[in-house]
């Protein structure tokens, strides 16, 4: 016998998944009342969303699209339903998808009839030769593919609509001649970006980021969310990483490609150059964070503003739902 | 006497630029007669406009802007006038710059009627808090700056509606039924993307990026021109890089990024680092190069295409202009 029984408890399998629903200026004293609770409900359902798909032996892509669905329909966070509004009172949405297996990956921006962004972003990867497509473009691959497109007012919302009057009536108000900057913003409304990174039981990682940008934007402006290695990465040799926050300085540093590439050529772990990179973000002046998850389970939730949306479940631990910076992560939780 | 005289030869000053208007089939035996000495004029004038910018002790990024606008202005570059037609007929153009002093970036895409998207992009980086503006917006944005509006014929050439023709009654003649797949289109046609890297007398890095992107495109699709870490990076701690190929393949490996984090993380030279990144293109299956400069005046032009339009100089040293593959940089062009 010896050998041959099954009495040494199993190695467990290796798969899990860390999601964001963004970064800001997120502290208990600003939080609505009720307000907590349900973010804190959305992020487990959306949790719960992508560790069914691992569970049950799916891939990582699939679990990522599972988990992003969720964030985008709910109206809580800054992507799909719920979206920030542009100057022009329209939602413009952006997002990305990539799989560390192949590194094939998948991003769209500019879209304004598109349900779930994050699922075109998956069927441009697939089912299209390209990366990335924009606006009308991107929009007429859909309907090509059979989606339906959806009227903007679905993906507005009142307290949307109340942000972008308090901003531009702040904006007016703030005359002072200098063009073009963003300093009139709200900060705490310009984010919002929900991303999920995911490990699957075949050792697989993937990773997506689905947005509405910033609050009143103008010009067609486009964030790091779309873009492959700015917003999103993934590789099954490094990493599967999704970023939250000042986009423009994620874009000039690449961040999520940034962490990938230390752990590649500095040999660094996952939590190592995570921190590194956020690091950059700062000393630039930039604010925000990532959620990434390593082919070992490691996780990093590394963040340099006040507070991020995150949660994690890894197989065989509890679910971990978090807003505040105090909240620690359990010791144990990195495998 | 002594030390104090000028008796010994000062060091030249450190600087110089590295250009390319695109990689792809290029080969002698392909090339329409009296084709090969118009290109070479063309990328020595547009070398020339940014090597006086530099040698006057202007800044990198004026040199890469004085460059590109040379061959944006150009019809026999897939960039500006002479650009690829997309399906609908029409020029569709994308360009990128980044400043390696302050890692400040500036991008455009899907633009139409902006004579040169270069600059468009570094008013981008310059005059707004964004990083990328994409089509109606971005061009509201130039209309804001005082930008005249081209009509899009400007950029539209008689060559580029002839080589549509064939690839769409190509494309119409092989209905294989697969979907999406690029495998109709001519390779050679593909391509054309023009970049520039430059080291200034400052020993600021600079690279820009420009194209119209491949022909026959449809649905908004974007490719690696505009996006910074894919088809444009600068950062004086390591390299200012151009890259031109198949930009799906620059876009999922972040290859400029990926040229610069090897520099930063394995602490290799430039041209072992270019060389890695366009290897790795390769083993996907993508083909392309790269142009870049490090602030010690190296150069890289590193490629794995059949040809590449590319020119560099340095101070000090003659000119060098190149189109096919054995056509060997001096050895002692490097410093």
């Amino acid at each position: 016998m010896g050998l041959s029984t099954a009495c040494a408890a199993e190695p467990l399998p290796r798969f899990g998944l860390v999601l964001h629903g963004g970064a800001g200026v997120i502290e208990r004293q600003n939080m609505p009342p009720g307000r907590e609770a349900e973010i804190r409900q959305q992020l487990n359902e959306a949790l719960a969303a992508g560790y069914q798909v691992l569970a049950k032996g799916g891939p990582a892509i699939e679990a990522v699209a599972a988990t992003i669905n969720v964030l985008e329909d709910s109206p809580l966070f800054n992507a799909g339903r719920g979206a920030v509004l542009n100057a022009a009172g329209q939602c413009e949405l952006d997002a990305s998808i990539m799989n560390g297996n192949t590194l094939a990956a998948g991003a769209v921006a500019g879209l304004q009839h598109i349900k779930n962004p994050i699922n075109l972003a998956r069927d441009v990867m697939t089912k299209s030769s390209h990366v990335m497509l924009i606006g009308e473009g991107a929009e007429q691959f859909a309907q090509s593919l059979g989606y339906a497109l959806v009227p903007n007012e679905y993906f507005q919302t009142e307290f949307r609509r109340e942000q972008l009057k308090k901003i531009q009536a702040r904006e007016k108000a703030a005359q002072t001649g200098v063009r073009h900057t963003s300093d009139y913003f709200d900060r705490q409304s310009r984010w919002g970006t929900v991303g999920c990174a995911a490990l699957d039981q075949q050792g697989n990682l993937a990773a997506g980021t689905s947005t509405g940008g910033m609050a009143n934007k103008k010009y067609g402006r486009v964030g790091d969310a779309p873009i492959i290695g700015a917003g999103n990465y993934a590789n099954n040799a490094t990493c599967a990483l999704s970023a939250t926050g000042d986009g423009e300085y994620f874009m000039r540093l690449n961040v999520a490609h940034d962490v990938s590439a230390q752990m590649e050529y500095r040999g660094v772990p996952l939590h190592t150059a995570a921190a590194a990179s956020i690091a950059k973000v700062g000393k630039l002046g930039g604010t925000g964070g990532v959620v990434a998850i390593d082919r070992q389970g490691n996780i990093a939730m590394e963040f340099n503003s006040l507070g991020m949306y995150r949660a994690a479940h890894l197989a065989g631990q509890p679910a971990f739902v978090a807003i505040y910076r105090d909240e620690k992560i359990p010791e144990n939780f990195s495998r």
